[in-house]
């Protein structure tokens, strides 16, 4: 008997509702193959302001380094989100949570699912066979930079630096990554005009040597804007730094259809967090039209961390079984909307 | 008779084929409507650096300020782009260009051509209809603050600043055009992270009273990368800051169906510059098959910037033409394809 501690952060907007799904998904996981998986749920976000005046208390912190993975929901709140001077908020949460937890390495699969082909905004001969994985570096850049104003309360500026090891150390695990998958890897950055992008090309071309099978190429960022849609199929491993990482991949969602589907993993030298790549989308809060595939593949994605190959295969077979037989709710099932708790109970019953 | 000087930095790769097109049909602009323009040839980017040392020299820059405004065709030359220690770079050249001009914004139309719904990867119900002006900072932000290498040759930096007065010049000019289109404003920013966007968004929020017809939103860049694919008929005007700009506009032109139909201006407060949003695609060069159109448009934009708004129009009406003639370069027209020459002598003589 395998027995594994996870915490929990639901967060905010739909982050309880997808998460609920998840964990029975976990749980028929642990039913089936005899597992023992226990749920420590604890404040983050939007909810953790609102209780605790903090949004990642230090409980929750403790929790995620208790426990041996972390799976997340979603976190924000659009009252924060049009008040430039607000001074604590949802994102601080996850961004303290990130650098806490060292989880410099975000990573995400984006795949072309057939039966959905007719869902997404690309003509389906573009995608039809995509399978990329983007490294998003996730605790570095410009987000994690000095920021502020300027004394005279006329300017703003924020920093953006890089170091060696910063790059060294999700670069490696990328190269890994394209040794096992089609042995591309392209680092996508702004060499032209960044010093920080000029370094990142330069420990990649240094580490390149290390992994002779593997093509790298390059890409300026305002062309890998174009060619994620133009020949998505190009692509194998992605790598790149914090911000492109952030427009990039969530760009890249939109080809399979919906942003419902896609799990992430951000992994480093501790403990892992699994989440889905949507937000908290407030507006669908509560009223049971959340997609959970993109948590419960986050939960696969953690099943595979724990070295559970096999019951991570059972769960993204029984969400390919959903997708087969059409089980989804409103954004991809417009005539048969099934709810978010349906469609967690047809996985869940399917694994 | 209107007498314009117009210098042209023709640039490097396709740019001296695009260029010479374009002056073709400047020149049957002139004759047609009495006019008479000049045009003063001048080195810029890697050519320049060939022939001077100096991507941008002095006499381009006297000639520029000299001219009533600037034709660019493209720079940039792979040689420099794999070398990440290399001191002189072409697009060196193009910043200080923009900042000795005082380009501040740069303004790219997207629409979405009808003829041409075949070529987008997009589906053709997603675009058709599309038509969004993209306002891209070009003289602040992040590349072209303080950048290098730390002390210990170990890291790298690169700094971002925004000052309010930046951002209120480019920003009355985009709720001006938006006054006169759709009325609505788009500010793509990531203010939930970075403080230069908490500055941007208080600076457009104290400026929109100013313009009470003009409807504006916001969105975060990773959500703005989703929505130009997933709904580009949503927006009307975007403003952005210059990475964002970069990034974004380039995702757009997939819109289009090919980057060689995308024309840019760049306007400030002396000189204004036009140019095409692709780049000097160096693979393509000398084989008459790059496409002139976006430099053509450029001229039509240079026109409408000096006042001749009939010309401009005769200039997108032989576009036009030439779309719906399928008189159009290989990656449009692949069955019956014609050279860069002949597509600029057909519009030109459409004129
Ligand atoms: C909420 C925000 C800070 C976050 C980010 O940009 O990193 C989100 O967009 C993401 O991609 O996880
Ligand atoms: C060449 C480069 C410096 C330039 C930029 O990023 O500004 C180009 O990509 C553009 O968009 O005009």
């Amino acid at each position: 008997v395998l027995k594994k501690k996870i915490a929990v952060l639901a967060g905010d907007g739909i982050g309880p509702e997808v998460c609920r799904e998840a964990i029975k998904v976990l749980e028929a996981v642990a039913e089936r193959f005899g597992h023992q998986f226990t749920f420590d749920q604890q404040l983050m976000g939007a909810c953790a302001i609102d209780a605790t005046g903090d949004p990642l208390p230090q409980q929750t912190l403790d929790a995620c380094f208790a426990a041996d993975a972390v799976l997340l929901g979603a976190i924000g709140d659009p009252k924060y989100d049009n008040d430039p001077s607000a001074k604590v908020r949802p994102e601080q949460g996850l961004l303290r949570l990130r650098k806490s937890l060292g989880l410099y390495a975000n990573i995400r699969p984006v795949t072309a699912y057939d039966a959905l082909l007719a869902h997404s905004p690309l003509k389906p001969e573009r995608i039809s066979g995509t399978d990329m994985l983007i490294f998003r570096e996730l605790t570095g850049g410009i987000y994690f930079g000095d920021k502020g104003r300027t004394d005279d309360g006329q300017g703003a500026y924020d920093h953006c630096t890089y170091s060696r090891e910063e790059i060294e150390r999700i670069a490696h695990r990328a190269f890994q990554a394209a040794e096992t998958r089609r042995r591309k890897l392209t680092l996508v950055d702004k060499a032209n005009v960044l010093e920080t992008s000029r370094l990142w090309r330069e420990v990649v071309q240094q580490i390149a040597p290390q992994y002779p099978e593997v093509r790298v190429d390059y890409l300026f960022v305002d062309n890998a804007a174009m060619q994620v849609i133009l020949n998505p199929k190009q692509f194998d491993v992605i790598l790149t730094e914090n911000m492109f990482g952030d427009i990039i991949s969530d760009e890249a969602s939109v080809i399979a259809g919906s942003l419902g589907l896609l799990p992430s993993a951000s992994v480093g030298d501790q403990v892992a967090l699994f989440e889905p790549i949507h937000g908290s989308y407030p507006q669908a809060k509560g009223r049971g039209i959340a997609n959970p595939i993109a948590t419960i593949l986050s939960g696969a994605m953690l099943l595979e961390h724990f070295g559970l190959q096999e019951e991570a295969d059972a769960v993204k077979a029984a969400v390919q079984a959903a997708l087969d037989s059409n089980i989804l709710t409103p954004e991809l099932n417009a005539l048969t909307p099934c709810s978010t708790e349906q469609v967690g109970n047809f996985i869940a019953y399917q694994v």
